[in-house]
């Protein structure tokens, strides 16, 4: 397998951190985003027509892309994945509302200040981000206030996929301080084994 | 069951365009999101903390929300999910998509002219959600210019998915003249049993 991806983007962690903790093998490909690296003819015509990381490549040559498909395409058969239809379901909100609700706040503000400076019209554009963000934190610490895991009883993709933004929110000027839920959810992850950071490629 | 929705909601018809196609039965409840009924506080409590519709409670009370991951849901085990454990990824891939490249554009296009009204800024706002909706759609085309389904051979929850706003676009002011691609594959949809508007409930 080969991982098309560019090391600071969380959508590419997500997929880093799980095939760690799956303790699978995999060639890692630095895509400099920044540099157009998924926007050239060949990367859109042989890899991603969305012109995103990550997307990973099989052994048999397709290609799949969306970091959230990929962790379940990985994780299928694996604990990762709850066994029951009900929780399977629920961790499939939180992927959707981690992509609709969570991302486009607070991996954008991340990616604002971190990596691409602010947009034009950022003084119309912050404070909406920084709403969003804070209604998608609300609403993960209305859960993790007084659960170990987003669903059931055990880490799912779920908390994988949240976990890539949400732990770097403050970088997005977001502060953590009101979520103490939240902040006792990323210290649960960081202390699993094959943990590893975002820095980290095999 | 009983679904949570608003009539014409994109997000809240998947739903009831699967379950018609299913032949499943179930109760609808209207929420109108312009009066401010999917934020009550009892709402918020019972039924979705998020404040949206779709919602569907089931007969022993759970709560499900995020419409993909209840189409997910009603669809297990049936044939709108594909055997095939990459086709399954690939449907999960272009459901992702739908909620971060094409909902907030083509959805959000239909809503202001529809609905809402247009934003303030709407002079920002508006190109770029006319230029997302038309990257959304371009890749769609790419896809269904030679195919008959977004996935394998056959219709899966991907397509249902996407056909929720797509079959509306033009509300949007977004043009399908440039896509036949995307037109055959509507009407597709629109000859198969069980098929139903968007103004349809049980």
């Amino acid at each position: 397998m080969i991982l098309n991806d560019y090391l600071m983007s969380g959508n590419g962690y997500k997929i880093r951190l799980l095939l760690s903790m799956l303790g699978q093998s995999f060639e890692y490909v630095e895509r400099d985003i920044m540099k157009g690296e998924t926007r050239t003819p060949e990367y859109l015509e042989k890899i991603n027509p969305n012109g995103k990381i990550p997307a990973l490549v099989l052994d048999d040559g397709r290609v799949l892309a969306e970091s959230n498909a990929i962790l379940g395409y990985l994780a299928e058969g694996t604990n990762f994945i709850p066994h029951d239809r009900f929780e399977r379901a629920e961790m499939m909100g939180w992927l959707f509302f981690e992509q609709y609700d969570h991302e486009p706040n607070v991996a954008v503000l991340i990616s604002w200040y971190e990596i691409k400076g602010l947009p034009d019209n950022a003084d119309i554009f912050e404070p909406m981000k920084q709403a969003g963000a804070k209604r998608a934190l609300d609403l993960m610490e209305r859960r993790l206030s007084d659960h170990n895991w987003l669903v059931g009883e055990a880490l799912t993709i779920a908390d994988i996929s949240l976990y890539a933004y949400t732990h770097r929110a403050e970088l997005g000027k977001i502060s953590l301080q009101p979520y103490p839920g939240i902040r006792a959810w990323l210290a649960r992850i960081e202390a699993l084994p094959g943990y590893v950071p975002i820095t980290w490629t095999p």
